[in-house]
């Protein structure tokens, strides 16, 4: 009966979400750290909103004609990470990468701060080496060497990447915001396309072909117009309607994993940026089970 | 004097209403209903904030280049209706449809949430028969059987139409979430076109013809970028742009009603979802004034 | 291993809960009842922020000096209710007291508006009859005959009660706001006491003795600086301090079941209100326990 | 019929306002002159906000056992003050208060700011002359002889009428803010008390006897966790009890007219600054109606 | 050392400001006039957090490929202006623009309402005569002869520009609101284009030529969506996109001077609408750096 | 002239502020470190609001009858920390306490998240040893070892400052919060206040005689009614009043240093917790500055 089972009472997790880790083929997991942004803090709130808001929505997608009812995954909530502590964090987002790829499952991360984003791609890197590609839609580069000294910080989040990736395999679409070195430090190590997401995403995607993808969105590359939820909004990104037209060209790429982060619910009485990613990962789900099968 | 006659004092009506039911052609109601949203509550407060924001607007439209101050119509306040008592709400708005429409009078509604909309459109059913058109633009099919076992929530507000409008008399714009289910209903009972507005307003013009048409307009049609104060928000939606232009196509048919529902005032701190509202009726009653002669 | 189980994830349950409801003597529910509020809405989102805040505070009670750790409770999440239809929420509601009552259980309710109350009560009577004692505390009388001719909104909570339960069995605290009928009514039907709760708590202490008590606690009893969050704040209330030492004085009575209702989050952006409400579950829990042995 | 009357419809007046000017005693007048504010400005929209906040209260009053529906008072709306001219806004408030005065009604006016209540000080000066009493409740002296060298701002609200009410007529109670120079005028030109409101008040009942009393409540007499809402909270001040106790004893008094100043909503989500403003009000029109008969 | 010098700490200018009026060629001021406007204040606070936002800047920009390290400009802080006193307001301003222009600098105000760029188009009139080119991106006309019988509102700024440019010298772009008798009004005295903004700005860059040039920018002509944060917002503006482009065209015209008015933080809790102007702010910087070599 | 040398411009630094370090004795020192908070994050915030809230108070308090424009004090500003580093902001933070206690003046941090405290007594004790006394007003005892195995947290600001203050030279009041082990722990190693802090601070004011006095101020000693703007509010908390009551008293002791921390302005939109905490630092700036003559 439902008190005692939690059946008929609601519950927290995202919309449609399975109880079982085992049968799920892909797996959602909240990454909340929150430590070293230099700006303004609170993606910690960033997965429970997103959760939260996704109730608000349909399972069904009217896009890809397919509902996640049909879809075996499962949300297993925020990993618990020490406040402070960055080793410590980005260690134990490591290890759960680690075991939901071993596990041959497909990894959904939510952040949290962009620098979540390196110790899964480590892992990611350790499966596949140079075939591995990266995805990065952001409006800043994230390229910094430091930040007042300091190298670990989300600033430099994809720097810390192609520290251990090596070859051009970082693509970085729609970026607006960077420092001079960042930018001269990407024309030798990335691929970086100003700007502008969707146009270059349909053109490299013949060039990627059948290699494994690994997506991180940071959702400040959609204008503070449509995502006012973050903490470094820039002005002068893409719309709602691009990003989500991103997405849906995934289906086109072979995906392996993804992670949305800063989302930072505090600056957004409205919610509706938790909204839009938590539509994100919906179409996420839906493009990555159907490529499952 | 001033004090005695409020004269002289501001007062609370939408901007340039007349004083007078009798002389006015076109009548602005408040119909604050909002009981059955399944997600976050507020469009009670949506009618009065309208009003509010109206104050910050011109009475001229540079768009149609005339003046509410040449167009005759009354804004009659909020109908008071029962918290909680949905078939009473109904029936207290059914009961001022059927007024102003055996007036020969133009209603304009102002919710409260979308289940509003359907005892106005019954009352102009009773009227029109089959020759009605009923033009819908929202971000939900709102075709819901039921939600939860209870048929009479606001994702059910179109889906009630279909019950007493037969034919595909129903064109329902911009659409982009609802169930697998709504989308099949959809296909028997009405006119559906995704994800725009503007574009299939303009095809089906021709077909529509000289017909009378209510156009119900939930405001979620609109991105939540530029109406987040909404209860349940849809990313990727159209502009405010595009939001208005389709309101200026409305005077290329023969516009019998409208109402403009599910604006909620406590999810947006800045007041531009109900400046837009207040935007788009002073642009209907242009352009039903304008009808009217 | 963590991902696996939910262990090592941070759940959003209230602070403590145990996994299992067989174990617990207490059991914490949350009936987010959300329909009748005559002025603003909110308290749907009531439980799920209560366990949010709840996270800011320590398990331990300096005040009586033990912790949640030692009391074996059960959070067993929100009750699926249906918006918009009264009858319904009750009985699910009523359905889910008289389980845990039935169970020997002591229910810990979560509105939700203050008609949540009503069919707990009615689970009470069903089992003790007229020694069951009633204990309200709140700033309005809530004994409304009918609002605007709809007998079963939050403003006839208690008026509902005194259907029921017939003799003076209830107990209203800190009453400020009324109708004069409401004064009228309370004078044959019920104990009241004007402005204070833990003076006349005290004084009536003796002669309620070891009768069953059911203690209901409207959050507007508390002055609006110090619960900021709720639908209908009235200004001259008690402090938190005077709540909280209230509570800590019902350790003096045979404690049966409690709940507290009517926490809003839109209207606190702090949180504190939310806050407030979990500290007092705590020492509920804690007081309560403590009777259970 | 209700849609052609107004009756049936919700309004917007302060609750239980007659519609009638002539056969009121007491005229509620809005009066939202927001100009000379150095800090934070927004009290503009306090007449509108007490009107919205006083539906959420009930018009019968526990505290004096009496109720609005007893006593024939109207609310005229807001004065149409020019945005931007002192001198045109502080005129048009003075032949207001003329007006109600000279028709022997008692006039309630809600700021705006402080500099309000000058010209109906002056106002019943005109009338009375040094009969009449002045009591001040505030957290600041309002002494200022300028402020960037212009004197008709806010902060010398109370020095421009030592400068037409000679003698020691004005009582100052609650105050804790001022320059060395304000409280050095006060000591020649008023009577000041620190800190408290409801001691002095009391002590000071006896020697006013039954002259004529104007009072001027400056909402940040009261503690910004009570009152919020205002544009220089003064942290240290009264509790709302307090100030409600306060009000209460204002019935020992010969009250000739009363305002209420400093609203300010925009820093209140909550409303309960508007809310407590409306409580005041209540009592205050309760108070002159049966001083009145 | 850094505590004695200021040199570690983190001051509250814009970014990238030079400690320097002397060695600057571009002068930053705020001018926090918040007088007139006719319904809700807030621009006061504008240039403060304008330099609050600026921190989550880069000082490189990408669109023109420099930054402001590489250019000499000062940020001076907010002029003291006296609250209430419209004449000596903007007496104070026209003597800071008399100044920086006498010394051969760029002024670059940020406001305020719009009523700020009257006394600084009066300075460079003083310099240039009929040469001057004024180019007002803008939602409004601004063109009323009064409001309420007073001339000197924000919605007068253009209109008293016209009294002492003669000739149409005025360009007007982005209007998409106004009364009939201010549109009646630039037919005559100014060029008025409707709704858009950089397809008219690339229209008229040759017939201006090499002519001096001043750019007021009202934060309105952008759409609410993306600059929330205004006193009287308009829906359907231009884009965030659409208003850097359009600045980053200006560097084709001969810059002399550049305004930035009515940003109103209190209605934008997300800070974007700060943020934009910001970024606007940086991009003119640069851009008339590069001109001025 | 004013644009040159910044006089006539309105500054940003904490009101009255001298514009020299030589010549103050006390030193006003911000410490956004906001790295360790395990609930909700914005301390960063709370120096520059407070700064800003200041200029809503004047500089002569009536409390203690003097004037900052009496006392030579000076503002250096924010301290520049590097986001997400421990070491180093802790590190830098001991440098400034260092320096200002070397050159003989009295520090005045504002933090900053508790943390911030502990190398400022660091610095205090090696001047003075076992002399020095350090008394907490504070909600929490801060005495935990760790924090999920992490021991630099807030949580345990005063645990670490026990590891190198010897004896029971530690005095807490207000402490209305913590687990077990901490009472535990201040049991043997301080002296530990519950709930209460005017009353004990009079009672061991005599006990601390004239050695030198360290105080350490969390605002959230203060109920969450009066200063809701902090990450862990803990209801049942001290007034304004006695808060202001207590600061006053410090007058009778041998003040040698003071911080103020935990002020989270993204949770108060009202400001009032910033402004409390504005007006508590003047109180203790002027007992300071009478005790150095």
């Amino acid at each position: 009966m439902g008190l005692k089972s939690g059946h008929g009472c609601v519950d927290t997790k995202f919309m449609g979400s399975a109880n079982d880790y085992e049968k799920a083929g892909i797996i959602l997991v909240g990454a909340p750290m929150d430590l070293t942004t230099s700006f303004r803090p609170g993606t910690r709130f960033g997965p429970q909103k997103i959760r939260e808001m996704s109730v608000g929505l349909e399972e069904y997608s009217v896009y890809q004609d397919c509902s996640l009812a049909n879809v075996p995954y499962y949300d297993c909530g925020d990993l618990e990470l020490v406040p402070g502590d960055i080793d410590s964090c980005m260690k134990s987002i490591g290890e759960a990468a680690d075991q939901i790829i071993s596990d041959s499952k497909f990894p959904l991360f939510m952040g949290g701060e962009h620098t979540v984003s390196v110790p899964v791609v480590d892992a990611f890197y350790k499966k596949y080496g140079e075939e591995l590609v990266i995805i990065q839609m952001d409006a800043h580069a994230d390229l910094r060497i430091d930040y007042l000294g300091f190298d670990k910080s989300h600033a430099s989040a994809i720097r810390l990447m192609t520290g251990f990736v090596p070859g051009k395999n970082i693509y970085q679409l729609g970026i607006r915001s960077g420092t001079r070195e960042e930018f001269s430090h990407a024309l030798q190590h990335t691929n970086l396309y100003k700007y502008h997401v969707l146009k270059p995403l349909r053109e490299i995607t013949a060039e990627i072909g059948n290699r494994p993808v690994y997506v991180t969105l940071d959702i400040d590359v959609v204008d503070p117009a449509f995502a006012n939820g973050t903490g470094t909004p820039e002005p002068g990104g893409i719309s709602s309607g691009e990003a989500i037209d991103s997405i849906l060209h995934l289906s086109n790429l072979n995906l392996a994993g993804f992670d949305i982060v800063e989302v930072s619910p505090p600056y957004d009485a409205s919610g509706r940026t938790a909204l839009l990613a938590a539509k994100i990962i919906r179409e996420v789900i839906l493009a990555a089970g159907s490529q499952r099968g």
